[in-house]
């Protein structure tokens, strides 16, 4: 079972099985995908109908099909898997996305229909991923088998794991529009007949497109060997996992169970730890780690500089990471400290966090914040470094090439930017700087959440 | 001391004591200021020079006013405030804003001048906002004294109090341009020489214009007497306090204190408690709970039910609700339970969380989020709503003028808004929403963390 699942990620050829001519139908999105993302592999499409769906011919059977296609998609119902699968197999295809719900999930004719696959899957020794899945991605092969209308994928760094089919249709979409960065490969795994998280996570460490693996969760197939797998990879590539049904209602456990649930949680989040998995407990965080292990290298550790243009905020973000976050807002070296006083007025007198609002109006936002970032970012007692940048009307707004200009100076500490101010500038700062690679982050408390999943990450990484 | 300080809020006449003609400059964009938000009261400009600024005339000195001005705001270095003031006293003013820093936060030599100004208020019973301040609003009135360029301050039904310049700021200027709910009035005290959080909270309780009060504070001046009035006022209306300085960082405050400090801080959080004020930790929520309270009620209790078109987002949701949160994910009634059962399909078996996306697919994202979230406001063991709309491409985009419709028709609930999906369709429905009186929040877990305030704020009012 450990063989290679990588030809899923690498097809020369596929099939379609169930594929539609009617724009809506799963069977005719997962085509568009295929042709926006601009895949370049043959496709073979099957349908009684015949006929041509945007461009490829379809056949009327499986039988038509040519022998040794790599990758089949099946997109029928659920009760037509096993026949169609079959057919597959006869013309020598070993690997299926079955797309369909319906399954175990649903009722117990569902769940013979899955014990089938199964039995099929041990006879033939093929690789599934699936069922119930959106289908997976890979953005350097140009290839996606998801049937939600996703456009183009962007390429990316980071790889998602998701035991459920709504990460990889309205999340990525979420992504895709809101944000600037990519994926390397993508996995709705589904109800995991075959390939599972522990499968996921071997394929993706030796993956050279993924820096980083994201994963959520709902149970843990083979939680053993998920563990001994987990403690290798988390060595190599940072791992954060949202486990979730971590409450009673979350689970659905019946109340009777509360306590046994909790119990089990506490287990969890210990043998996470134990292995070196960053577990996270916010949704969005799936897109902000993302997006943070995208743009910026891992921090060394948990010790922060912020600045902001307002002492009310520094005080209450200090506040923050310091009782609500394990970050640490250090004091700087004197010498940092001093060139800080140097670009500000007397009366103030300069510290971490650093009150940023005099030096940039004594000397504009581009010097004031830029040579405080430098000062800051040069300090050996800092390891990441926050701005919180106040764009406003009337206030000269200067290019945000001086940002980028820096995060290239210090390729080993990131920088996360937040903003406080008109949002028109915002807007234009966020698509500036995150199409030059410097991530930005909407709330002025997320860039402190972010980093302190980082400074986990990093942690992990370097346990004995 | 008690005595009303309402007139600073409607104020019939004003002198801008350092006045300026230079845009940028403090004593230029307060003029703006007044200007962009319409006053209607006269304005009367110091300044040596003379000429006329902004359609107003200038007076070279104080003691070319008229007698009985209402309102003086002072815009001089510290060090020309005094002289200043009691030529204004002189002249029958009563009523003080002032400007500049420079004072106490400052050196001895502001003490001293601080010092000074306290006398004069004590011999002549005037009335003084600041030092140290950006000034104070008052929408109902057209008037503000902020000298950060503002513009037209969108009026509103939450009051702010801010021991800190930068909130009457760029904070303010974040909400004018981020969101669509105004203000009733905002006051940055400053220095609060005189007019502290206590004055403000026994006016602002008595203003018809304000049904919540916000307060960012960094120390109380009399505690004691804070205690009373809040314990007070916290019954009739919302009071939600940002007070930092928690952590030792946050506080400034020397390594050998944290302990000291750490102890304080839990003093500070069990008298909050007791006299019902609502603490609240983050600076984006000194935002995001006066949106909640300028478009929704307060909820009766902390029983969310809530609306999400993905699997894993209800489950992680409802974890976050019920481990990180104290907010009830509870079962419905049957009757209700059966009710979503019956528009939905039969694979699904519908419960609290809701799971929407069938419902929503069978009978379009209108029909099926709206016949929903009837279900659930019509509910008993529901307190409020939050519905994460889905948004994409090739899904048929409704008017969102159907949550408007139920928002009306349940005005005891208060409903969230969150979304995810495409950015272009959340831009339009935040601004639809909102601009038709239904608030909506960024990142998913937003209006949870929100609800939980809300649900304080509550039981607050309502303590014995």
């Amino acid at each position: 079972m450990l063989k290679d699942i990588g030809i899923f990620f690498k097809p020369k050829s596929i099939a379609i099985v169930g594929a539609s001519s009617r724009a809506g139908k799963p069977g005719y999105e997962v085509i568009n995908n295929i042709v926006a993302n601009g895949y370049e592999g043959e496709v073979f499409l099957v349908n009684p109908k015949g006929g041509e769906i945007l461009g490829y011919k379809v056949y009327r059977s499986i039988e038509n099909l040519p022998d040794g296609i790599d990758l089949a998609v099946i997109i029928l119902p659920a009760r037509d898997n096993p026949v169609a699968i079959r057919a597959c197999v006869r013309h020598g295809i070993k690997n299926f996305v079955l797309a369909a719900g319906g399954f175990k999930e649903v009722d117990e004719q569902g769940e013979a229909i899955q014990d089938e696959i199964v039995r099929i899957i041990e006879e033939s020794g093929i690789r599934v991923i699936g069922p119930n899945t959106s289908g997976h991605t890979s953005t350097s092969w140009k290839f996606t088998s998801s049937f939600f209308p996703l456009g183009k994928v962007p390429r990316g760094r980071v790889s998602y794991v998701a035991q459920t089919g709504n990460f990889s249709t309205h999340t990525m979409r979420h992504i895709i529009t809101h944000e600037h960065f990519g994926v390397a490969k993508v996995i709705g795994i589904g109800n995991k007949l075959d390939i599972d998280e522990s499968d996921a996570l071997e394929y993706l460490v030796e993956d050279d497109e993924t820096r980083a693996i994201i994963m959520y969760l709902e149970s843990i197939k083979n939680p053993k060997r998920f563990m001994e797998v987990a403690d290798r990879v988390t060595r190599v590539k940072p791992v954060i996992v949202l486990k979730s049904g971590r409450s009673e209602r979350g689970s659905k456990a019946a109340v009777a169970h509360t306590a046994a649930m909790a119990s089990n949680d506490k287990i969890i989040d210990g043998a996470f730890k134990q292995v070196g998995i960053t577990r996270i407990y916010k949704y969005s965080h799936l897109i902000y780690a993302g997006k943070a292990l995208s743009y910026m290298p891992l921090p060394n550790g948990n010790r922060v500089s912020l600045l902001a243009p307002s002492g009310a905020m520094l005080v209450s973000l200090a506040d923050f990471c310091q009782n609500d976050l394990s970050i640490e807002v250090p004091d700087l070296e004197e010498s940092s400290r001093q060139k800080l006083q140097d670009i500000s007025p007397d009366y103030i007198r300069m510290r971490n966090p650093v009150d940023i609002w005099p030096a940039a109006t004594t000397h504009g936002i581009e010097s004031g914040y830029g040579r405080a970032m430098e000062i800051v970012l040069d300090d050996p007692n800092i390891d990441a470094v926050v701005p919180v940048l106040m764009l406003v009307d009337r206030i000269q707004i200067p290019s945000m090439q001086f940002i980028v200009d820096i995060a290239h100076k210090y390729p080993e500490k990131p920088i996360y930017v937040t903003f406080s101010g008109d949002k028109k500038y915002e807007e234009e700062a966020k698509v500036f700087l995150e199409t030059h690679g410097v991530p930005t982050f909407p709330m002025i408390e997320e860039p402190f959440e972010v980093l302190e999943i980082m400074a986990r990450c990093r942690r992990a990484m370097e346990r004995g």
